[in-house]
Order: structure tokens, then sequence, then C-alpha cells
């Protein structure tokens, strides 16, 4: 159970303030008359290591007592909280080690690598993962830092959204891509504990809807085979993170792999910024009429700007 | 012989501010370690319309009186001046004509006309464009509003560099593309005449250095070949912006195709933004070694994002 409250995130927000960038909300006139409806971005694909994972990792690292940081931080993850972590440890001055799969582009490591910390490969399926991450903890006393099953990285995704209303108070409602649902229940707590009044939504590419799926059911899917260019979405929600999205969050639109494309190209071409495919869900649900958003004042919270610019999603 | 002072240009930023969009300006703590020097990006590739011509379309339209601006205005243009002049014209709820070559790619055409304007068509070479243009004049009445050599336009893009030096006060150099020099030429004066001690520097596509050429040999090249992907940089100096650069540019640096390229490569990928390659001579031009600002802090002011998502440079 997730302890998470509107303090825990504000003091999150005090502790990553000098690490992380206060990045830009950006608005674009013409992309928000062709959609009908008024969109806020909170450039994320502006924070450090190019991803909102900078705030989490940043806030559990530092939270650590000396102690505590001195044994070291382990996670596993092919994507950008590996980086995130990495880059936080870094800034400690603590070691860190990223398990990822044997299948990880070599960006990716490059990335974790370039951070200084130590790679560890496994298999690319949950039990070698698992089995890898727990016997680094077990050898060597690592603390995990998990990717979104985590309260100190909850509250620090839940930073950007604060910053989001600071910049923009008069918001209708705020939507967050969902893949683990780090990002969704920090921003779902920091806006509904602060302004109850204003909405919050999920979106998520129909082909990883798992928390649709649960959100709808009211039980939580664990396992499903995800199809989708949004690689930083394919994992389910974990108990913790459905729980706080069940409370906060009032409702997760789905969007095709069609809409999420249409989506991203009109960011880049009308924003004039680099979104990764995970940040587009939501304008792609948007886009396709699954959230009823028509007419409102609606902040998007962009994940990040990594991106592969040699394989574009609209070039065949 | 241009008559744009620091007031003007001071005057140009009252005028425009209430439709400009102040753009932020970015960092990338990798990048600039990457290239050797502080690097400070002026987005105005976010501005209205997509580029800085914004500012000075709309400080040209709305300096007129209300007699003056009835009669309507004229230019000519294929690429971002056109669609801003057509944008301020709008906004002031006057007419605006555009000439444009045959062979103007069909987007930009696109634009001008979705701001309301009409569309003149004329032949690819400067008799045609000059004789449609001063046709339209004789029988119409309408005020040229010319890309660069207009003090009106000169002391709107000024306005650029004005709140990049707010923004970012301790700059050693700013360093703007050249094409026409209505950007240069505005931002020369902005910086020069009110902190002399800052140095502003041009940079050009080797394949049209005729700003280079101008520059130091001292006498002004009027006609090129030009052969670059920067496809806002291809025209020559006016006698008024060449007298503006020479007097208060320290140097104009050159940079090949293949540096423009990894430049707009590597602002797209570290910055997470969408530059045009028209904007990419500057960092070019350090990569290149061409200008002498290694270690420095360094502003460069971006000149826009429209951008062939379908063709990039890097693609074969």
């Amino acid at each position: 159970m997730s302890s998470v409250t509107l303090d825990t995130i504000r003091q999150a927000h005090a502790r990553i303030k000098p690490y992380i960038h206060r990045t830009p909300v950006l608005h674009s006139h013409r992309l928000s008359e062709l959609v009908g409806a008024n969109i806020y971005f909170k450039c994320e694909n502006f924070q450090k290591v190019g991803a909102f994972k900078a705030r989490g990792a940043c806030n559990a690292v530092f939270s650590f007592s000396d102690a505590d940081a001195a044994r070291g931080v382990v996670t596993h993850s092919s994507g950008n909280h590996g980086a995130a972590l990495a880059w936080a440890a870094k800034l400690r001055g603590i070691r860190a080690t990223v398990v990822v799969p044997t299948n990880a582009p070599a960006p990716k490591k490059l990335a974790i690598a370039g951070y200084g910390a130590t790679i560890v490969e496994c298999e690319p399926n949950v039990a070698s993962r698992e089995g890898t991450v727990n016997k680094l903890i077990a050898e060597h006393g690592y603390e995990l830092i998990h990717p979104f099953d985590d309260d100190r990285v909850i509250a620090g995704q839940g930073t950007a959204a604060l910053e989001l209303l600071e910049e923009v108070p008069d918001l209708d409602a705020v939507i967050a891509p969902t893949g683990g649902g780090g990002l969704l229940s920090g921003t779902s707590l920091a806006v509904k504990l602060s302004q109850p009044s204003k909405l919050v939504y999920g979106a998520e590419p129909r082909g990883a809807d798992d928390a649709y799926r649960s959100f709808t059911t009211g039980t939580l899917v664990t396992e499903q085979t995800p199809n989708t260019v949004c690689d930083g979405l394919r994992t389910t929600l974990s108990q913790r993170t459905f729980d706080i999205i069940r409370q906060h969050v009032t409702a997760i639109g789905t969007a095709s792999e069609e809409k999420i494309i249409e989506a991203m190209r009109m960011t880049w071409s009308l924003v004039k910024i680099i979104v990764e495919p995970s940040c587009c869900p939501p304008l792609g649900a948007i886009l396709e009429g699954t959230l009823p958003v028509k007419g409102k004042r609606v902040g998007i919270i962009l994940t990040g700007g990594n991106v592969d610019l040699d394989h574009l999603p609209w070039m065949k």
C-alpha cells in the first residue's frame, strides 16, 4: 500500500529541485484548434536524461541517509528509468547497477553506461530479471529502486504535475500516459489532493491496455502481450499504482497505433518538439474521442524525447 | 541607409509583445559538453508561424497609421516571411498579398493562404518577382514589406536578441544564421547598442556564403548560385543589412552541408526540438571550428521549425 501524500510530493519537489530542469509548458494555438481542446504540454522531454523518470529516480536516491546511500542502488529497466537512476546515483556519488535484458537496444545501454552505472544482463523474461536483481541485492546489499512500484518514485513523478498546475492554474483536466502507472499515480495524487475539482485521466495504447481493463473491471490485470510502438508503456500496473489510480483517476482513454502516430507527428510539426511515441496516447485518445475533453483546458504530461531519428514510425 | 536604433528595437518589442510568443531559451548540458561551449538556444522555432519572421512582419504591420494600413501590404517570399506577413495582416485586419514563385512548395503556399492572404504567382527569377510586386504596388497602392531590406523588419527581428539577453545576461557572444541579413543586423544592433562588450557573429552555409565573402572583402556580393539545404539562407545581403553587419558584427563563420546536418541532428536528439536546416549554421560553424567560441557562453538564435517530416536531410 502506498503512503504518498501531497506533502511527500512537495518534499520530493524541494529535494530534487536543485538537480532537475523546471521544464516549460508549451501551447500551440493551431494544434488546440485542430483537436478542439486547449492543450498545454508539460515538456518532460526536455527533462534531464530526456524523460520525467529523472524526477522519481532523483527523489529516491536523495531520500536515503548517507549510510543507506553508500550501499548502492539497483534497478531493472531497458529504458529511461535505467538511465535516470544511473544519472541520479552519479549526482549523489553512489554506485548504481542496472539489470537490462540481452535484447535491449545498444543506444539505451550506452546511455546507462555513459552515466557510470554498471550493466548486468539478464534473459528477456520476468523470471530471469527478478532472479538477477534478487541475486545482486543478496550479494551486495543494494537498495532496489523499482521503476514505478515505489513510493519515492511515485512522489517524484508527481512533481511534474505540481509545476504544471503552478504554471497553468485554471486547467480542467490533466492526462498522463500509462505504463506501470508511476507517472499516472503520482500525477493523480498531486492534482486531486491539491485541487480536487480537477479531473485526472490516464491514456494508453489499445495494444497494451491493461490499465484500461484493470480500471473498468476493478480487477488488476497482471499479464498482457503488448503490441505497440510505445516502448515505455508495455508494462502492467502494480497493485500499488492500481490502488492509487482507482481512487484518484476519472477514466483511462485508449488510442490505436494509428492515432498515436498521428498525435506524435502533430506534436512534432505543430509544437516543434521531439516527443517519443510513449508521450502520445493522451493526444491520440483525444483525437480518437475516447476521453471527454472537448472544449476543455487540458494539461498533458509528455514523458520523454528519446527517439531513434533513423526510424520514425511514419516512415515505411 | 538604416536608421534602426536601440530605441526603435525596444519600441518594436513593446508593439509586438501582445501578439508574439515570448519563446523559451533552452540549454543542453550534454550538447554543450560535446561542442566545448555553453550554448543557449533562443527558440524562435516555437514562435508564431513557426519562425522569428513573425517579429519583423508584426512590427511592420502594426507601425502603420490606420490610413496607411488600410491600403494593404505586399511582399515576395516563398518561405516563412510570407506566412508571417499574412499572419500579421490578419491580426490587424488588413489585406495582404504575397508573390510566390511558381515552383514554391505546396505546403508553404497553403500556410500563406491559410492566414487569409492572396497569393500571386511569378516566374522563379528576380526580374519576374520584382515586376510582379511593382505592378501590384502601382495598381493597388500596397505597401511593400520586404523580407529583410526594411528598417521596421530589422527592428522587429532584433527583439529576439533583447529577450535572449534578458534571460541569459552573462553571454559572451550571440550567433545568428545569415541569409538576407535581417536577423543578423537586427540582432547585432540589439546586442552591440545595449552591451558593446558582447560579440555578435553571423553563420552561413558554405554553399551560400555571400555574407562571408562580402564581409571579408568589404564589397557587397549581390549574386550567388546557392547550393545548400538551408532554404531560408539562399538570398544575398542588401546594402542596408551589409552596412549594419560591417559595423556591428565581429565575424561570419561558415559551415559545410555535412556539419549543418550534423548540427541539426544533434539539436533534435539532445535538445529535443524540431529545428529547420536554416537554424543550424551557427552550431555547424562551431562544430567545424570556424567561429572562435570554445569555452564561451554563446546564445544562438534559432530561426524556425518548419520542416518536411517526410524528407529529413539525414535520410537517403
